[in-house]
């Protein structure tokens, strides 16, 4: 595994920086309503290394940094959540000025689909290009192994699809993701299940973990009723308070072989590379 | 693995079989209405030896002796299909006549759901009754080592949700469903998988099996429309023309992997007996 880090800000362009952000932004608000950053600030602001960028802006950068893998007659994956909507945005981007050409976008959810088609990106789906170039998207965890946690947006079924069939799947995360083992974020790892009989294998899949001292729980849209994902099923989440899972493979395994499973957030042997924004700069690592 | 042949036309009291299947066939015939049996040449004739019996009495003399296993107390999976109907209906008699009390119906669709709720057998679910004592259903194909082909009426995930939580599992077939390897009766072995971009999993599920002359169709429902499971998911029918599945669990392996399955219809290691019907009478296999 070969990793490289990059000097973030001083090789930067602040004012360029921040006049692509901000239009980046406004396309990226308009499409998420609950996104905030204060631009004011931001604009009169200029950032040095001893003014820390926020998750958002750190996402950006790596997300930025992702995008250059990417080549006029690529067929890509665009992935699902906020950091691979910047990498969407700035796919948009360079399609619409010219510098990239006949690209064609598998989007990984509804959510993607809207987001690219509203940057004029040609779209198609698995059925008709069944082989992806590239893939680029976020990820929940990141181990040392570049085995991920995906899923927490819900589209972890396509989003595996997709990722699956491409060539070459780079991950792009904030350094907030890394972990030492999966699970180790005490956030969700999720697993999508068919409607029908949830409660039996929500406590199934709590079984498998129970030496770990797993929790699990159908994730509910608000208060009253159940979140369903864009395949009409539920999603149990699974945490681990106090644990990691040592052998995710087999974790892998056993959370499949349980019938009404339909796709589980374990992302095993996918990531070719992983880019990493942390406060002092951006850092890439391969298998 | 036992076999064992009980002779079926002698020991049968011809008149109370008649009546037994006339009754309950007016039953089956209010829930299942393309089912045709003529009932007037029926009564009027004494079944002998000589005399073959359909294959729908054949399935019913079968799953009556299923049925037998059925004790008071016990929780039952209850299976879908025109063999299991049988089965469903008989436990419905003996528990409206008080023969069998306190026992509980995990029904395996919609359909056997609405069957057994008309009879009268209290119903409930695996997330309340995560152990079965007992399931009876139907099956496609049998093979050799008792391995199946289930799902051809479309409720294969249910099923094998209920059969693979059940400590005693009875197949019921008639002798026409038995093969030499899986695959073997040329008809559909099916996969349910999602709606989102299923050709691509239906053109990855004939390539799995090329070198067997696989050939995918998705199952439609009428001319125009797919066939849309309980869990809103399709189904894609593979057929053997020329050949059959030779390694039933590693064909199972290659299935689950692909990312949008759902479940397939090899029902593997899981049946404990199989009772067949054949036209000389019914004989009895055990692992």
């Amino acid at each position: 595994m070969a990793s490289s880090t990059l000097s973030l800000l001083p090789s930067t362009s602040s004012s360029t920086f921040h006049h692509h952000f901000i239009l980046k932004f406004r396309h990226y608000h308009s499409y998420r309503k609950n996104f905030f950053i204060p631009i004011k600030s931001l604009s009169s602001q200029t950032p040095t290394p001893t003014t820390p960028l926020s998750q958002d802006q750190l996402k950006k950068v790596a997300a930025d940094k992702a995008v250059d893998a990417v080549k006029s007659g690529m067929v890509l994956g665009l992935g699902t959540g906020s950091t691979a909507a910047f990498a969407v945005a700035r796919i948009g981007e360079l399609y619409s000025s010219g510098q990239l050409t006949n690209i064609v976008g598998i989007p990984t959810s509804k959510r993607t689909q809207e987001q690219a088609a509203s940057l004029g990106i040609p779209l198609s789906v698995l059925d008709d290009h069944p082989r992806i170039d590239l893939a680029i998207d976020g990820a929940d965890e990141v181990d040392p192994q570049l085995n991920l946690v995906k899923g927490r947006g819900g589209a972890l079924l396509r989003e595996k699809m997709v990722e699956a069939a491409s060539d070459k799947f780079i991950v792009v995360v904030d350094d907030t993701k890394l972990v030492d083992g999966l699970g180790g974020s005490r956030l969700a790892m999720p697993v999508e299940v068919v409607q029908f009989c949830w409660k039996y294998n929500l406590n199934r899949l709590q079984e498998i973990f129970k030496e770990l001292g797993c929790e699990a729980k159908l994730r509910m849209e608000g208060d009253s009723k159940p979140y369903i994902t864009d395949n009409s099923n539920y999603i149990v989440d699974l945490y681990f308070p106090t644990s990691i899972i040592k052998d995710a493979e087999a974790a892998g395994r056993e959370i499949s072989a349980l019938e009404g499973v339909v796709e589980h957030g374990l992302f095993l042997d996918m990531a070719t590379e992983v880019i990493i924004a942390g406060k002092t700069g951006v850092s890439v690592k391969t298998k």
